[in-house]
């Protein structure tokens, strides 16, 4: 069975080199490749029916709370780029400059956006001048430039795909909710249809978006005890509304400025549900968000009766979940290997010996438990079997994460766990940013987020003593 | 009444300036807006849901024939670019090119992808190596940038929505059979969700894609009486595959070559839907691409009884269509000019009267026709009447076409033709690119296609006046 073995054999191990064995399953898993661009990578077709199943999903979610889809220009002159200082100063070292159209040299440079706050903004103020316009609950699919130095497929690329929401509110009230629900959609997206818990938090001062008041984070934990933001969400006040000239009569008849949310999740969440679920025999794909939930791989092909019988089921199969077969030439254990590899949740075999037996064989890709079916019961068991999987896989990641939580109560104990014990350290803090710096340099970790839940009762803080009522979650992160 | 009229008198009438008319739809309807970019259009919320209705229905045919969805880079090396003689000839000119990447300058400049042939072909020459690896039939929805230097929102703009398919095959024929079953999707797609009759041929040489040994094209024609080309798909033989060192190992353990095909609709097929459907009052979508298919306005809103009656209509009306009601403070009559300058396909009015007699009017948006529902049979006669409107605004569409093609036997008739009757001039042709280029001089008009269907019998070339048996549309063009 040498050629059963040998996809597997290629792989490095998680737990010899981390990093290797990520992109060892980007390549073989057949997600992603590289192009002949720095830092731009090709979403291959299996990868991209992943994102597919993400758009689909957080897509219906926006509309539902009614958001609407735009799409807005890809380049930003560089005059709109400078309306907003502390916004331009964070993006403006990392973007992408258009200077000539053909062989014409540009009057201004364009940049390929990083992100769009500035272009819609510019739209807003044409469009917003009364209450009766408000909100803006505007999205936008598209994919944004950030000129990288080291990037790694998915995790880091100089072009990303993403969405971004770009919300207008009368009030502040309004906008700081939007910014809430929005982190809320994401979280409930990740543990229902990723199987990926996460702590949700504030991000502090020095981690918060250029430009934006306050910066709401969900942080999700990977194998390797690395954090990984997963999706963040912004309040912005009137900064940018002022800054662009956006104002709206109310309803008072008072001429005011609106108030501003902007929120993404972008392919890098692909990278997150990669290091949360993979292991050494590739990707692990929860049921939710799989493209082919179920394989079918019939044994003994030549035998008669095996390719009809395989058809039959597939056909049964594709009427309750997204079901593939394969009748390639390939040898059964070929098949396993790829199966497990690409993550498949479910794979049915079905061989002459089962055949005579009116069954077949289900083998979970998650904890490889096989279960000995009738084919009669089909219908029934496939559903729950995948719905199994998908609450085993989350029930899985939530303990991985629990586990890998520490508190400290010293930089002392800090730098200590965080040379041994990869996770997120949840301290006292006092608010200060040297403190923040302080712990960066020392230990290497940086505050992933203030977090909503599970507080530390009041004390010291955890670097410089003085009294601190702040919590946070403190680690490494991609 | 002067509400009521308000938004229909902002509009150019159709006849008197048919460009201006065009860009009031644009905008009065709400569909782009145009943005600090210069040739740049934002594509609003109602644009982008008629986008995205294309989208769903044209990526479900491609998925049905075998395709799968890709990311490739946004941006192109030179070195790249340039592989391809023929075609970087014809793209280098209006590319828009990125020098620097924050303040670093390039190495190697890179371009916006005007079109994805040559990262495809990049990419095909890592993956495909065997025949078991073809044929490869891959789709991409993105962007793309041409630096047009004259721009109309969705008909001509520097960057434009689109996709773009690009499959790689084992043999020549299968390429071509390739080509020609896209071509064919786009028009069965054009005509049973636009209404959109269309014009199905060969490019002339002169005319065809940079690279290309064939191009296919579907031509539609316009209120106006000119022609846009609504889709293209090309056949490429190996030409870049041979200029990219794309080979494959074939069963017969031979070293090959294979062949290429690519094809793309864009957001321009919106300018044709306003230019084939529009009237003076605004847009007119078909009920397959509408975003909102049926518009509730409830008359009298303040008496008893009709807010309630027009929600249960809704609830009702959305289990069938896609359904919206107006309960804003408007009145009736400015709601039904929205619901006009929309193009949304019908009107559902209920008042005090029509509750009475338990019935309501229902209004189509092509011909105006009312009819008089009795609310008991709403779930069978929407869907009938939807059904009804999609038929006949083909069929004035396929009639609009028709009676706009004209046969020319003489370059003084195409000339006269030309100048007095905007249309398809239908004429032959002797093949000589000299004469392509006399008539565009003469009278002002390019060869739109070598139809497949309605050939003239062979005689003299209408230029020429050698023998000539090609039959060809010329027409001047979007």
């Amino acid at each position: 069975m040498a050629e059963n073995t040998k996809l597997v054999e290629e792989i490095t191990s998680r737990d010899v080199d981390f990093a290797q064995w990520y992109t060892d399953i980007v390549r073989k898993a057949e997600l992603a490749d590289y192009s002949s661009v720095r830092g731009c990578m090709i979403v291959r077709p299996y990868g991209y029916a992943v994102w597919e199943n993400i758009q689909n999903e957080l897509d219906r979610r926006f509309k539902e709370t009614g958001h609407e889809n735009v799409y807005m220009p890809l380049l930003i002159p560089e005059s709109l780029l400078d309306k907003e200082k502390e916004h331009v100063e964070g993006f403006a070292p990392e973007v992408a400059w258009v200077t000539h159209g053909g062989s014409e040299k540009l009057a201004e440079r364009l940049c390929i956006r990083p992100t769009s706050e500035t272009v819609f903004c510019d739209h807003y103020k044409n469009i917003i001048h009364s209450y009766r316009d408000l909100p803006k609950l505007y999205n936008q699919w598209c994919s944004v430039m950030r000129w990288e130095k080291t990037t790694r497929p998915f995790l880091r690329t100089a072009e990303f795909l993403w969405q971004e929401g770009h919300t207008m509110h009368a009030t502040a009230q309004e906008a700081e909710e939007e910014t809430l629900q929005m982190l809320n959609i994401y979280a409930d997206f990740a543990r229902e249809y990723l199987a990926i818990p996460v702590i949700k938090g504030k991000k502090t001062d020095k981690e918060k978006f250029a430009g934006a008041l306050a910066t709401y984070t969900m942080e999700a934990m990977m194998h390797d005890g690395k954090a990984l933001q997963s999706a963040t969400s912004h309040y912005f006040g009137d900064g940018f509304a002022k800054a662009f000239g956006v104002e709206f009569t109310d309803r008072d008849n008072l001429l005011k400025t609106p108030h501003e949310t902007s929120w993404g999740m972008s392919t890098r969440i692909i990278g997150a549900i990669i290091m949360v679920h993979g292991d050494d025999n590739g990707l692990i794909l929860p049921p939710m968000i799989a493209p082919v939930q179920l394989m079918i791989v019939p044994i003994m092909m030549h035998k008669e009766g095996v390719f009809e019988k395989a058809q039959e089921l597939l056909k049964r199969a594709s009427s309750i979940c997204r079901a593939k077969a394969d009748f390639s030439d390939k040898t059964p254990g070929w098949k396993f290997s790829e199966c497990e590899m690409k993550g498949i949740p479910l794979r049915l075999e079905i061989g002459p010996k089962d055949i005579e037996q009116d069954r077949c064989v289900l083998v979970r890709r998650d904890t490889r438990e096989k279960y000995f079916v009738a084919l009669s019961d089909l219908e029934t068991e496939i559903p729950k079997i995948l719905a199994l999987i998908q609450q085993s896989m989350y029930d899985a990641a939530k303990e991985s994460l629990d586990c890998r939580i520490y508190d400290a109560s010293s930089e002392d104990e800090l730098k200590e766990l965080a040379a041994s014990k990869p996770g997120f350290y949840r301290a006292l803090w006092c608010g200060s940013e040297d403190c923040e710096n302080a712990l960066k340099e020392s230990a290497g970790i940086t505050s992933r987020c203030l977090p909503f839940e599970g507080h530390l009762p009041k004390g010291k803080c955890v670097c410089c003593q003085k009294d601190a009522d702040k919590t946070v979650y403190w680690g490494k992160a991609y």
